[in-house]
């Protein structure tokens, strides 16, 4: 085994034009590289055969997507599609598959990573003896990257691909990311930045004191909490994912409460959207199911802002902003998640916000004090137990 | 004076619903509230004149911006708008004027910061009897900020407010951030978050043995960097703004250069956007004219992409993204700006682009190799000293 990998790295030395020499692999990677060579293997077996090359890849479609109501997370079927390099509307996608897969083999053994706008440049080419090139756009390598994933039950960062990355952290833990330690209860007003691959061969927990993690939607709020010392008086972790949280935090969030049993806590806009992200956090993304295990948490509580909350904080009525047809399209969709659907809180929640006909931001508290967030609703909910599921 | 500021604050007080008590104030915050004071008690002579109150409003406008051929930067001219209030047309707009600077004099006595939409909630109300809201929505109160930094002649953050943060930075530079020193040199792959504000009285520079600072647009392109330890090898500071730098980036390469007298190299894509970007970081924004001074660096160098790369550094076909007629317009508009007009290298530059008829993104340099851009392309351009002003 060793030997034929040893050969198969110079096949991908020479067909990238990449003279960077290969590294020592970490365990992860061993096991990233064994699936793809699994894969070769499995096409080379089917040409020594005679058999004509295929490949069978799990069916991305939301049909194939069920929720695990015991693991309470996204999973996906069993459905395959085939990809067969001998038909005409196939054969490209099979190529660019194999491409894919090559491309990721060279950057785990080069133990370099790049982003998937890299990985594209790295592989476009015109076929040789043609002027047609491997991928017209972006647009046709992404999904193909998801094929592989799927293919290889690999996370995308064990393909050495990572996402854009956004989203900062602060308070009472220590990490060691690449070696260096990092004491988040010292990282000043602007914290340390969430780096877009999050896996143990990277980020280490090196100690942590805190007691649980509020997550926030945006980082003006998260300023807010961080100026506050909010992190400090509630002994707790401070994350934000500036919008619908990247890969990078959301496996972060999973990995601080599987590993390090803190309780995650969503403070996010009362509205389709806030309630999507938390979904998103909770119950992960419908279009990448398959790696909901271990991006998604499915115990994080959503602590607001609710419908409830013009009254109940005495908001003044300019923080009101009337939904629009699209919002309550979406209201009602969500509503209908499988994990919503049962919930008889989440029901009255949505169905309070349709009733209002506003949505509320988490800055609309700032309309009661600058600092009504920080220091009289979260603490008053977290008190009192007071959050949905 | 100190008496009568005292007043005030409690009539401030009164005003927002909140009871957070003043805090001691910092050197810049003295100034900037006594900016805030020398506006009011400008209003109140004219009333106890029985004179119209007005304000004179610096002109924002695109016909009152010109280029400091000397300081290198942009400016505003001396024109002014007046703001009446026994005006029907300016009635409103007068008293939003006054609403904002009353907001941040209320921020800078609490010792807070938010954002611009904070702020927006913390003034929106219905004037008092009518149902007349002092502001519709943000669109409303976001000139009304602009129009007050003019007329205090105050940075944004000066009058406490903030920006949305995006952008990290690693290297060989030790900060002092809000009182936690934060060794930017052990900050693994994910990097310190750079903070919106970035004022002296947050921000201390206590170490740095760096030679340069390498910006790079997008944080996929820092990651790469970062991972290849380039800012190791070539003892520099490593910054991206994740696109348009936001304020609190372009604050930070400004003191860099002023302060520490480090050269500010710009990476960013061959394209109008790209080179737009090095016209903010090196002139300022044509909107915020007034800011330039404090948030631009007109010695920033432009260190690629070029638009004779794709020859030069023997990239592959599929690279090249054929210019919309958009990017045409932009480039030409750019080529026109005062600071590029003059200059033969910049009018080559551009004009090379149109007639190329593509345009080139950092990441195509991936097509070379994954490592190109941080093992080739920069350190030789850096040797030769090939870049543009």
């Amino acid at each position: 085994m060793a030997k034929s990998r040893k050969k198969s790295t110079r096949g991908g030395a020479q067909f990238f034009e990449d003279s960077t020499k290969p590294v020592e692999l970490s365990p992860q990677d061993e096991r990233t590289l064994g699936k793809v060579y699994n894969l070769a293997s499995k096409i080379t077996t089917l040409v020594d055969q005679d058999s004509e090359p295929v490949l069978a890849i799990p069916a991305r479609s939301l049909s194939n997507v069920s929720f695990n109501e015991k693991k309470r997370v996204l999973q996906m079927g069993a459905k395959t599609t085939n990809r067969e390099l001998f038909n005409l509307s196939q054969a490209k996608s099979f190529m660019q598959t194999a491409l894919v897969a090559a491309g990721a083999k060279r950057l785990v053994e080069m133990g370099k990573t790049t982003s998937i706008r890299g990985l594209y440049y790295m592989l476009k080419h015109d076929v040789k003896g043609t002027k047609e090139p491997t991928f017209h756009d972006q647009g046709e390598c992404d999904p193909v990257i998801e094929d592989c994933e799927v293919l290889l039950e690999a996370l995308r960062e064990e393909l050495h691909l990572f996402a854009d990355k956004r989203g900062d952290m602060v308070g009472n833990i220590t990490i060691v990311d690449s070696g260096d330690e990092i004491d988040c209860s010292r990282m000043g007003s602007g914290g340390y930045a969430i780096p877009s691959i999050v896996e143990p061969s990277v980020i280490q927990f090196k100690k942590c004191s805190a007691d649980f993690v509020l997550h926030v939607e945006k980082n003006t709020v998260w300023q807010r909490f961080n100026e506050d010392k909010f992190w400090k008086k509630h002994n707790c972790i401070l994350t934000h994912g500036n919008g619908q949280p990247p890969r990078g935090v959301r496996r972060l969030l999973n990995r601080l409460h599987t590993e390090l049993k803190l309780p995650i806590f969503c403070l996010l806009d009362n509205d389709p959207w806030g309630y999507y992200i938390y979904s998103v956090v909770k119950q992960g993304s419908i279009n990448l199911a398959y790696e909901s295990e271990r991006m998604a948490t499915p115990d994080a509580k959503f602590i607001g802002v609710r419908s409830r909350d013009f009254e109940r904080c005495g908001l003044s009525e300019g923080v009101k902003i009337s939904l629009s047809d699209v919002d309550r399209k979406r209201a009602k969709q969500i509503a209908d998640y499988p994990w919503f659907v049962h919930k008889k809180e989440w029901q009255r929640e949505i169905d309070t916000m349709l009733r209002n006909g506003f949505k509320l931001e988490v800055e609309a508290l700032v309309s009661r004090s600058i600092s009504y967030m920080t220091e009289e609703y979260v603490p008053r909910l977290l008190k009192e137990g007071d959050f949905l599921d």
